[in-house]
């Protein structure tokens, strides 16, 4: 860490207007001044200075919901109907995956999503305290949470593993880690169970994260089994006094909107994923007229089957405006905001990081916009949405550290990693 | 061109299996051998060698439709209703464009094109003479149409205009350019005038191509003033038995879709541009059941905002899964095949190119795997469909000639093009 000057970009800082040439200025871990560079003091100096004249700054993507480890199971089972594809392909082989796979695994999905200009994300997933390690060497910004599933036996077990992720991990890595716990979903969680994991989120001060709502047969069997829809049962249990952090929210009544905007649930919405295991579409403009901050979540790279936020928000637009039948619905500036200060909103981390302001977080990215593809420049916030790539990305910086410098990524070792998921792949 | 040889890449040849390592050898513009290497003629031997074994080996993306110089337009206007999208920011933007800005325009959208692995697309513009220009220059392949509007004056015109275009620049290019007449849509030409298009493109032995059932206003006034709906008002005055790509095909009645079965009409399904303007959600699933070998496009870079071919085709085979709610839909293989085979079936090509076999033309892109977004490699077309990037083609070659090699386009230059349109960008 130290003095970083970025300098002679354009500057979205998502909650303010675009600045068209303008200087950011990073002290240690947090912005000190962005705006344009006569404004900057003159007794400030720079230990490093980053001359961004052909990019453009903007928040780090927060990618709202995945399970990183999941890049080992890669298009390993596509274009099956939802039940063969979990009870024949993924559960058999996540049954097989070791301590050391969930760790390399989610090496190669960091990798992935620093490539693509995430900074930080919210991930549920199994030997979380691996993923946590991995996470602190890469230098990127998450909260983790246990999956925790509570109809089996080990649900006792299973919660004290995911307490003992807040306890170990929470504030690690220079504060970029921070905790949830996890009840998998209302299909895997008993009420009983629900009540109690979030009685001990309560007690250690952290929020919750769950799949809710994602499937029509989720809604039925819920329906059926507890007389209430997924998020009225969550409502009822008393989970929304809690921040919640609840991923898909396809399948909603308006009663359902309402309770989402009201209780200020997190929303983290995969289109992705949901289309390529046909869940259905949520209904994006709904949530966001109730009020509803909408975050943007890749899910899984086996139902997605990537981790490039660019491309899930620039679905998550087009998506709306085409099942709404109007094309305002999401203009760019809202994909964006979407893709970054609502996913900060929905991880509760808003007050620290999102956009880019003077004492926020210096968590940025630099896109180039030197490209075939971006040119004419009308519009730099639509060219983002509608026409960039993952991989225009160039510089990524978290916490005032620069992790990713002209596409290279400085806090991993590619080829160590390259070998290991290869090799693994081999014995699936 | 001479004769080349790709070695150690896997290949997808479409029309047949996916060869894990094997090579390719091109004889000047045609494909002289495929698959292992112990197959080849040992009296064979290549001028050039290309070592692909990070490679994967497909035929090149078939654009189905596209108004390629409208990258000038890109990002100019976005997130608004169709009307004053057109009347108030396209038209008349387009109304000011010299030749000169068709000609650039055009160039730099044949960067975007190769660079994203595109090697034949449909363009129907105007100034249609410069397009070609570009085109022969550029070493892709294309079908080009002068769009006819046949509503004003100066129809008459505007047709020996279409009609020069294909006396004049049928098969130039090596062949690379062949032509259709482009009559714009039922609702910019009276019957009247389809009819005359129609009969001309019959004298001249070309093919037709037109946007159909676009959009649900259309359909209603189409079917207001002529008591058909578009397709069946165009069956009804015998285009159809003419070749006829039509883009969009949104709006379908059953029987429609028969027709269009029936008569084999080459479709051109453009997803984004028909999200992002909010015009609907083609019935994919429906036409591919009655037989439709269905096409992609990316429609112009103003409604899109860009020409990215994997990008469309992915969206294409998610979209027919989330809508239908079958993730069955559109499976990897079928994507690719539309995006390649169908697109060259929909253009009246596909005895040349659209998939890789011996005789056809060497029309290959060559795609790098080494990526995190490709690891691990459980499958190498869903890892293309669903995983790949645009920024991944690393070699295009077009009629047997390297026209990109390592992301460098070889035959335009970068710096002159962009440097026309930011010119040009700044005084609209």
């Amino acid at each position: 860490m130290g003095k970083i000057l970025i300098k002679n970009c354009t500057i979205i800082p998502i909650s303010g207007s675009v600045i068209e040439s303008g200087v950011i200025a990073i002290n240690n871990d947090r912005i000190h001044y962005l705006g344009p560079e006569s404004g900057l003091p003159t007794d400030w100096k720079a230990d490093t200075t980053i001359n961004a004249e052909d990019m453009v700054a903007l928040p780090g993507f927060v990618n709202s919901h995945t399970h990183a480890a999941m890049t080992l199971l890669r298009s390993y089972a596509d274009d099956l109907p939802l039940k063969p594809w979990l009870e024949e392909k993924i559960w058999p082989q996540e049954a097989k995956l070791t301590r050391e796979d969930i760790y390399w695994g989610t090496k190669l999905a960091l990798l992935e999503m620093i490539r693509s200009g995430t900074t930080t994300f919210a991930d549920m997933y199994f030997q979380m305290d691996k993923v946590a390690e991995a996470v602190v060497e890469s230098g990127l910004r998450a909260s983790l949470s246990q999956g925790l599933i509570g109809v089996q036996d080990a649900n006792e077990e299973r919660l004290n593993t995911g307490i003992s992720l807040v306890k170990d991990w929470h504030g690690a890595g220079e504060g970029r880690i921070t905790t949830m716990l996890g009840p998998h979903a209302p299909y895997t969680c008993t009420p009983e169970y629900l009540t109690k994991v979030a009685d001990k989120a309560a007690k250690l001060g952290v929020g919750l994260h769950i799949h809710l709502a994602e499937t029509k047969d989720e809604i039925e069997n819920i329906k059926a089994q507890y007389g209430y829809t997924p998020i009225a049962l969550a409502d009822k249990l008393g989970l929304f006094s809690l921040p919640v952090l609840a991923a898909h929210c396809v399948h909603l009544t308006t009663d359902e909107v309402n309770i989402i905007a009201e209780k200020k649930v997190g929303v983290a919405h995969c289109p992705e994923s949901n289309l390529k295991l046909a869940s259905g579409i949520a209904p994006v403009a709904d949530m966001i007229s109730a009020g509803i901050p909408v975050a943007i979540g890749t899910d899984g790279a086996s139902s997605n089957n990537n981790l490039d936020m660019l491309e899930e928000m620039h679905i998550a637009a087009l998506l709306a405006k085409g099942t709404t039948g109007d094309p305002t619905v999401i203009d760019a500036h809202q994909a964006l905001t979407m893709a970054t200060l609502n996913g900060a909103k929905a991880l509760g981390l808003d007050k620290e990081i999102g956009s880019l302001e003077v004492g926020k977080k210096a968590d940025i990215i630099l896109i180039n916009k030197k490209q075939p593809h971006w040119m004419p420049l009308h519009d730099v916030e639509a060219n983002i949405v509608y026409a960039a790539k993952g991989s225009d990305i160039d510089t990524v910086i978290v916490n005032g550290q620069v992790i990713m410098s002209g596409g290279e990524v400085r806090t991993l070792d590619v080829n160590e990693i390259f070998n290991y998921v290869v090799k693994r792949a081999r014995e699936m």
